[in-house]
């Protein structure tokens, strides 16, 4: 209550609060960990967060930054207490800009609302994690978010040009600019996007926007079996396609979406590729023909394809459906984002087979086929009350990381580390690449206020 | 020759010399700046890095890695003496893999080498800075190299997937890996792209690979003034195009190739624009002409379109000729790659113009348009012996940037700090940012002995 009481006197009574409510609904994000903060702070300048933390440093208290909350490791669970600070209500677009191709933001804008405003000036901001409608620019930019249109247009860190931050003591750094192209000194940016709140509290971004590419077009096919559907992958690109997403699907997710859509919705064969395009109208219409043809060679089953942004939703609906069909089974669904080198995909695949005979859990694998960022959901009943199948689990775990790394693959494509990965930060960085991690954090937080708790 | 001594004895006689010639070969790059090392070091393996690395830690002992030594900012100038650490003969391509499309490179690997390899098996390296068959992959990952392809396909550092990396005290660190996505840790691949020989030397890259555009297409196009070509640029990207390049030249530029080149193949008007188009065959004839119909109704003069490598090649000799032409005025070239806010690219040419005629040099202006990435040549007779004209020059390049920094612009796009922009530094970041790049600097090289005498 006391630094409640202090933090009020700071920053004024209606940014902080103790409220039980509020306590119980920083203390998580969407995966299963939980640990309250003792106070929540609501900033809403930049002043704040920097009077803050120049407070926490003179204190040593934690203060773990949170943007909308949506992440699915952990990453701003506040483990060690201290301050949840919100930027939820730094939530202004500052401006967009036509004629210089950025947008400059505050971090508690929502993703979906930035990519509404840009796309009525016939801009386009291409990041579009899954939770899109809900999650914070500031939560991609902790996290480096991507999501299906990263195999084309690259994640959350190449849309990035500028960034204010807080630093651990308060000190703000102003880095980068509102040019597309900046090689002035180290890249601190870099530094920053991705660094899951351990390393400065990010309060403004200027992003990058493209032109709006004016014409989609979808493609959905299913095959007989998950290689066929990995070689169809293999086909696409040698044809010289760079889609803007290209989706995967195993047999054990489509099961799951025709019980949960309806069979007739759901579509036939055991994989099923869902491939976008996008630029100027003549060219898609022309490209999703080529591919169609091509794909018809690979004996793909039932190809459909559709042109603008409506039509090609409705084809996209089924992926969209994934993780609500799964979640529908009752089974508890475990979702790790693994990625593999992109000619593995087939042996992922086998290997979650393996899996699923060895340890008896069913295994949902979909997403990204395109840079082999593959959901690999294990499916377990009683996860959450039954110690013997958390224990299980784990093991299928550690056997399924231990074979992605072995093929190069790594244990994180978009989550990050935050807490679910923690148990396997090890086996992913080697020691001197932990030392670094840790040479840079005592660099940045030297007394370790930031986020402590986490992975570094 | 005391250390030169100890060195043969550490690393073999064949890998060290003290030879006059190759202490004057590695003493600069394309820069003015010179300063001889003590020693050579010739390294052929990550083992030879590193070892060289702990001896130069134990005795403290400056180490300035080198790639092709093509730079244009003095970046490899060793200027405390030392050893210049070579990495010229690691030039292995130790693997393409197209199912993973990625490559594997030591860092003495030509650019321009692994783009042809990669053609071959149709896989796409696409950045392309000028010196592409020249540079070094470990050049441009120390520099993070441009080039006009960057507009659509990012920069050097989009495309390094995994590095190893030998630190300051000789510890050799592997981080990131072959698959197109990784949120393992921070950023630690950004941290070293672009550090300029600063935090590590880098002994192996994995690159991510594109599938090849099987077609590209040119439009040519000149203008009247600058301002419509600069206003055709913005009505390009209104259109929905996002061009792989798109090129500016002013009219300083456009007489020097005149000149150069015989009148014949220089285009009319005071300004041109160089667009290239790249993907399917039929999307990319069908967009250029639509781009040709836009250009016209935007007053282009003599407007020329060419489908298929050999044909582009052609209207681009012209733009690969700006260099050498304006060289060939006898005036001293002064390169300045500044980057201006895309919406700025009128103004500059204006701020330009005001420049030449308060100074009295002719200055040049071309490049990047897309991305505002213009070089800026100052024209100065007598550069190189006349004092007072480098007086003048200094004060122009400080009106230059005062104003660029003031539009939100930067320094330098592509070619880094080094000792070029050292004079600049401070200006260009702000002290936060100055005691960061020395905190991270201090984390990873304690001693100092990574390039010493550059900006950080």
């Amino acid at each position: 209550m006391m630094l409640a009481r202090q933090l009020a006197r700071l920053l004024g009574q209606d940014r902080v609060t103790t409220d039980a409510v509020a306590l119980a609904t920083h203390a998580t994000d969407k995966w299963f960990a939980s640990h309250p903060p003792e106070v929540v702070v609501f900033a809403e300048s930049t002043d704040d967060v920097s009077r803050l933390m120049k407070f926490a440093t003179r204190h040593r208290i934690p203060v773990t930054p949170r943007g909308a909350g949506v992440g699915y490791v952990g990453g701003c669970v506040p483990m060690r207490g201290g301050v949840a600070l919100s930027l939820a209500r730094m939530n202004r677009i500052r401006e967009i800009s036509s004629a210089d191709a950025v947008a400059v933001v505050q971090p508690g804008v929502i993703t979906g609302v930035l990519q509404a405003a840009a796309r009525k000036r016939r801009l386009f901001y291409p990041p579009d994690p899954a939770s899109l409608a809900e999650c914070s620019l500031g939560g991609n930019i902790a996290t480096n978010a991507g999501g299906p249109r990263c195999l084309k247009y690259g994640v959350t860190r190449h849309y990035v040009l500028g960034l204010e931050v807080v630093l651990a003591d308060g000190r703000v750094l102003r880095t980068g600019g509102r040019t597309h192209k900046n090689k002035t000194g180290f890249d601190l940016i870099g530094m920053f996007v991705g660094s899951e709140g351990l390393l400065g509290v990010v309060t403004e971004a200027t992003l990058r926007l493209l032109p709006l590419p004016p014409a989609r077009a979808t493609l959905s096919a299913s095959f007989r079996t998950f290689r066929q559907a990995a070689d169809a992958v293999q086909v696409i690109f040698a044809a010289g396609f760079l889609p803007s997403a290209l989706e995967i699907a195993d047999a054990f997710t489509l099961a799951a979406a025709g019980e949960h859509l309806g069979r007739r919705l759901a579509p036939p064969g055991s994989a099923h590729l869902l491939v976008d395009l996008d630029g100027q109208p003549a060219s898609v219409k022309s490209e999703v023909k080529s591919l169609a043809a091509l794909l018809a060679k690979l004996k793909a089953i039932r190809p459909q394809t559709a042109l603008g942004e409506a039509a090609c939703e409705e084809l996209w609906s089924l992926r969209r459906a994934f993780s609500q069909s799964l979640k529908a089974t009752g089974l508890v669904k475990l979702n790790e984002d693994i990625v593999v080198p992109r000619g593995r995909l087939t042996d992922l695949a086998a290997f979650a087979e393996k899996l699923r005979k060895k340890h008896g859990y069913p295994i949902a694998c979909f997403g990204h086929a395109g840079d082999g960022n593959i959901h690999v959901n294990i499916m377990a009943a009683g996860y959450h009350t039954d110690r013997a199948v958390q224990k299980n689990v784990g093991r299928a775990l550690d056997e399924l990381f231990a074979q992605v790394l072995a093929w190069g693959g790594v244990i994180t494509g978009e989550h990050g580390i935050g807490l679910a990965k923690a148990r396997w930060w090890p086996d992913a960085a080697s020691p001197v690449s932990r030392a670094v991690h840790a040479a840079l954090k005592t660099a940045l937080d030297p007394l370790g206020i930031l986020n402590p708790g986490k992975f570094v």
